[in-house]
């Protein structure tokens, strides 16, 4: 999402009594209810829209993809696990029945606080409380260059496309004529050990090794090096140092090579280049490494911290601005630790849920109450019966974790027939070990 | 696929006794064995690589994809009811367990008769049989330009793009800034009315009526227009013609406008022209009015019908060539009884079958049987419960015709684990009139 901050006069709807967007089905009914406009339906953005449901407001709901997308799975979608429709429902699927909602696919290009309107492509939309949830992208730290050799991922083009890179370079070695560039290409990079490179790392491993190990004939798939490189001191650093520990052993049984405290310094089309000048040959380099907020603080003027995140306040508005919040991972939030909310599913959603209750409450003349973040703990899965779970007191690791990991996210995962879907994949992957979409796809 | 006809001496490979294509792993133990190579992994080449499974020959199947498309169904995945996975499986895994085929995926860039090769990218290949099963495309009849405004439909690719289409025309709707804008986003063209149109526009009738009638808030997507235009005098012709007429009420039903005796002038990204004048405006139009066959016979030098399929011997092989098959849509073939093979499905796997049968022969010393074609009818879909079924005597529509296409496409999906994903997607597509795969996808 790409936008600038304009300063512009209203134009045709006056910012105390905007024109419903709801068009012209519900434009003589409800044209005097506040005007709620949301942009961006990840799970910050969808929740405060499911929050508002009996609220009586205009919801608007503005997003440039027609998808709600469950994020935590999408790894799964780039190693050839699920396909994309099963992590990913219509936005106006799950608002069809709230009457009160309108979902408009488009690109919000301006915010003005000022007069209070949004403008997209094809209008301006007066707003009476704005909520901005337009998430996070990878952040390649100065090295935009790096992308093309290393992508990120954060949407089903990123998935489809990585899971190309992955079944590709298992069909390039296949054919390789020197055992140099066969290696190259058995040879998987993943930059960055937070709980994406992780599950990354850990599913290649086992598609190597498991899925893919009757299928070629030149090669022997299961011999593919896989490294995962972290610069930091250990791999999971949001989790209890045992955890990360079990985590490492975890990776280490599946045959992934972890590399701690060591920086990445050059990413090519042939490889990767450490801090110290160790070469790793790879045509396939996946990067989990950071995350940047969505520029949300450039099109509102607003202060923002080093990864780009809005400082909002207690109750998650924008300072001077209580009618404008900032939510899910464009907001830096303090977690009343001295930390911060982390940009984790969970919060994100407690965020939109939050804001809900913040709006019906200055509806009825009340002062929104502050946001408190619920930390339920942490889960990363690693493979086949290997996770690791961090509830604070309670830490588990290995089976007990994975079956948690696997129960945690189909619960949550929108739609039941996408659950049931999901499920019965798993089921089937966990009896044979196979992959259902091993595609490649594209032009 | 792409190739040009080069006439090179044989390289690494002599032509009677080629090296391996199976690599280190086979070449000691299988070099002296018949090496059969095969072009395309569709269900005439496919089902020739399944059909010498047990015969004492090296198979090499060579594919620019990794996956075998089940394309019956791929009209689906372009109207949001499947995923490409769910109708698509590697090749190499169909292959996995059979030791004596060999799956490379890489273009074939040259075929030489004289000297019994087939190079690609990385290799010259020594063949004593040779099998080309390459497909065919859509054909636009010497208008390539309207592709980019009515995109066939072939390849997973080509499905995606048009669901895209399909889904964004809608979006683009509820936020058209005029009526006659509107009108045109929700006017979509299907051009031919052989199966895949009428599959096409069905399909298309009921996604509006039904799975999104409840989503928008501006339009209704059930006022939808939806236009199948036919050249020739009637839709399906290549049933019987009580089944066309079936098939046109029944369409009708759904609310298709079906004209026929109407040539298309012209397309545009705004709409279609037709003969007489009349313009159709529309930013959805798809083709699916013709095919050609793949250039095999100006890769080969042979000679070639009207839509470019190699005439071919009675046992499929090239003129002048026994050891050179020519299957598949990329064949021309005489059905018996004055008419040609169709390019259906079941044709191409009975070719493939036949070519296996036909080098056991020759590797016997017997000489290879003609090829007989086993006519088991036709199955057209237009909708939920309609149907027309073509089985000479037996002719069905409606409900059964439509009981007997699920059944008989659910039977032939390649792999047990797609046949009971693909059920249970159809079964709660069947209770809930919803669509699975409402996706948005690509860059």
């Amino acid at each position: 999402m790409q936008a600038e901050l304009v300063t512009r006069s209203l134009g045709r709807a006056p910012a105390r009594r905007p024109a419903s967007p709801a068009g012209h089905r519900a434009a003589s009914a409800v044209a005097r209810r506040p005007q709620v406009v949301i942009i961006g339906a990840g799970f910050a953005g969808l929740n405060a829209a499911l929050g508002l449901a009996g609220a009586p407001v205009d919801v608007t709901v503005i997003d440039s993809r027609n998808h709600h997308l469950f994020q935590p799975l999408l790894y799964q979608v780039a190693t050839a696990g699920l396909s994309p429709a099963q992590i990913a429902m219509p936005i106006r699927r799950v608002l069809a029945r709230q009457k009160n909602a309108t979902v408009l696919m488009e690109t919000a290009q301006a915010i003005d606080p000022a007069t209070r309107t949004v403008t997209t492509c094809t209008r301006t939309l007066g707003y009476d409380y704005l909520v901005v949830a337009t998430g996070a992208r990878h952040a390649y730290f100065g090295h935009d260059e790096w992308e093309r050799h290393a992508p990120g991922l954060k949407t089903i083009a990123d998935a489809t496309d990585i899971r190309a890179r992955i079944l590709t370079a298992f069909e390039k070695a296949e054919v390789a004529r020197t055992a140099e560039e066969r290696m190259r290409y058995l040879t998987f990079v993943v930059i960055g050990g937070g709980p994406t490179g992780v599950e990354m790392a850990g599913a290649i491993a086992e598609l190597a090794r498991k899925a893919l190990v009757n299928d070629f004939r030149t090669i022997d798939p299961s011999t593919a090096r896989i490294v995962l490189v972290e610069a930091g001191p250990r791999i999971l650093p949001a989790f209890a140092e045992p955890l990360s520990r079990a985590a490492r052993r975890q990776l280490e049984g599946l045959g992934v090579e972890v590399m701690t405290g060591v920086a990445v310094t050059d990413c090519r089309q042939d490889g990767v280049t450490l801090a110290g000048g160790t070469v790793i040959g790879s045509h396939c380099v996946m990067w989990g490494a950071g995350v940047m907020a969505s520029p949300a603080a450039a099109w509102l003027g607003a202060r923002a911290d080093r990864a780009g995140r809005v400082v909002v306040e207690a109750d998650l508005s924008l300072p001077g601005h209580p009618d404008l919040f900032v939510i899910g991972d464009t907001a830096h939030v303090p977690d009343g630790k001295g930390g911060q909310v982390p940009g984790v599913a969970p919060a994100a959603k407690q965020m939109g849920r939050h804001v809900a209750r913040a709006i019906a409450a200055r509806l009825a003349g009340r002062p929104a109450p502050a946001f408190r973040y619920r930390d339920f703990g942490a889960l990363s899965t690693i493979g086949r019966k290997a996770a690791v779970a961090d509830f604070g007191r309670l830490r588990l690791t290995g089976f007990p974790a994975w079956l948690m990991w696997g129960l945690v996210h189909l619960w949550f995962l929108v739609g039941f027939r996408n659950r049931v879907i999901v499920f019965l994949d798993w089921a089937w992957a966990y009896a044979t070990f196979e992959r259902g979409a091993r595609l490649i796809t594209g032009r």
